[in-house]
């Protein structure tokens, strides 16, 4: 079967490699039918050494299930599923607290954690298939799929970031980035219920986009600049969740600057940093929360899923381009270049 | 009048300063007849530079209103009071959500702020006075007045820790401090009704007095023989919410090894640190939050007290010494010596 392997950082290819199989009782394998590349691709294809490739790459899945384990029972060959970015049991103790990222019986839990497997490619083997897969209530070819793909990981995630921030009715809210990540935290944040909404990003048809999914403001400065406009679209104080949906470490410093006392910082964009400021001067001097990480998208596929299926919301607006197996190479490039929002491929 | 003043690092005297007097409509001038010795005093005993002193000390007391500038309506000639060590107008935005710490009129808002006035003296200006005193319904004399006394920061700030945290029924808390604010955390703890509440600490007659306010469990050993052994009490995962009231980074290092996946970091040590792990492999793999800061204790004041008044229960337990105006300078000492917890001065 033909997957995408990453070498090191910029050389990114699809090759033959062995055809996925059912290992253990609990694998199904899964016929791949849409994928994606995530904006997270791009911090190895940035940076990653040769030394550590190559990998397999792809984390975001819908396909159709071609064989199931023994074990297997919630499953069948020919269901149409959907696969979060996290391998979990749905059964554990972290799971049952809707923190499947943590999953007791996950091994890691991360594709990256799953030796020769990955979702870009024709086919996968999923571990913990009962706990990982969803069904889906459509065929392979529904209009759907692009918006019920982005359940996987970045609608998912960027929900997280606005549950985890606290986000209700009466919030103000500024959500830094306008990756696909940024843009579903706009519309999680509109889903639930908040007041203002200010996308911070400077990419216009990227921020046209997250107008049409909520955003109230759209602040295009950033470092010092955005955060004076910030403070002066918020009376002076910032808003009391900022949504941090990059992950270096000027975007860090800029939701510093833009957080209300007593407000919360909640980061799903993965930190290229370890160590940051949280002393008196920045976090703990007016009561500054942080809060997020991996965003447990398996616990949010069931309440997200019906506002798609009834066409009330279209995440998969995100998708700006598409591409076959073949393409998987340039997507990477366009993505880098900020030419692609996000990638939708089909093998 | 006699006032308390830092000159550097383990130099305290006790001095004549010229007498308080009430400066604004909104200030009261009171006489106190009960403060006390922070563990917060000792940070700067410890490392202040003598080009940073003479410094006013003290911000907790009780005493008894003098005179009040023309614009004081709550608190009267005469009326037994307690002072929070953050000054607020206690009607402003942030002050309406329990905020005080970080009020919009206090111009800085801690007493170090307040040039020329301390808490460890004869009198004291207070401005904002409305907002900042509470009334107290004893004698200024009354056996309860230790444990009132101790609403002005180290209760507050206890409590604050466990608030911050989201501490309540079912919550398993390890609490890293056995000064008067850890001790008290864990007092907060069980008044909030915690399952389990391990006390990290390593001195038998404050952690006798922490079991005695609800510790469930004493852990004495540090750092990563410290960890394994909260490990071991939590079926592994440690606890959701780390109480961290110390300030120091091997206290934080701590609660990051302790804290269970999900769970909170809840800061009211003051941090004697800026930068600090919280990347991918410290807070974010596991969603883990933080909070905290410095605790908005007028917030508390009207909460706490009922049980104090009814004899519920006995915060001001953690004053294990007594001394006038005269012994401050011995005090400080016997603090940084742990030869006492926590001193009560009576002016």
């Amino acid at each position: 079967m033909r997957a995408t392997l990453m070498y090191e950082a910029g050389d990114v290819r699809v090759e033959d490699v062995p055809d996925s199989v059912v290992k253990e009782p609990t694998d199904a394998l899964v016929r791949i039918t849409a994928s994606c590349i995530c904006g997270s691709d791009l911090w190895p294809y940035a940076s990653m050494p040769s030394a550590d490739g190559p990998v397999r790459m792809g984390h975001e899945f819908i396909g159709i299930v071609e064989e199931t384990g023994s074990a297997v029972t919630t499953v069948k060959r020919g269901d149409l599923v959907v696969a979060p970015f996290a391998i979990s049991d749905n059964t554990c103790a972290f799971c049952r607290e809707d923190l499947h990222t943590s999953c007791e019986n996950a091994q890691g839990g991360f594709w990256d954690g799953i030796p020769e497997e990955g979702g870009q490619a024709e086919a996968v083997r999923v571990p913990l298939a009962d706990g990982t897969l969803v069904k889906l209530p459509v065929a392979a070819d529904s209009a759907l799929v692009p918006s019920l793909l982005t359940l996987s990981d970045v609608f998912g995630t960027g929900h997280h970031a606005a549950v985890a921030g606290g986000v209700g009715e009466h919030t103000r809210v500024t959500v830094i980035g306008d990756g696909a990540v940024g843009l579903l935290a706009v519309l999680s944040a509109r889903l639930l219920g908040a007041e203002q909404i200010i996308l911070m990003g400077r990419h216009q048809a990227r921020t046209d986009l997250g107008r049409d999914f909520g955003a109230t403001d759209v602040v295009s400065a950033r470092g010092e600049e955005g955060i004076e406009t910030v403070r002066d679209l918020t009376g002076g104080h910032g808003t009391h969740v900022v949504l941090e949906c990059v992950g270096a470490m000027p975007a860090y410093e800029q939701a510093l600057g833009i957080v209300r006392p007593g407000g919360v910082i909640s980061r799903v964009g993965v930190p290229q940093y370890e160590e940051a400021p949280i002393g008196f001067g920045s976090l703990f001097r007016h009561n500054i929360r942080l809060a997020g990480g991996p965003a447990p998208t398996r616990a949010y596929i069931e309440e997200l899923m019906p506002a798609i299926l009834d066409g009330s919301i279209d995440p998969g607006r995100v998708f700006d381009a598409t591409t076959g197996l073949d393409g998987v190479p340039a997507g990477y490039q366009d993505m880098a270049d900020r030419k692609s929002l996000k990638v939708l491929v089909k093998p």
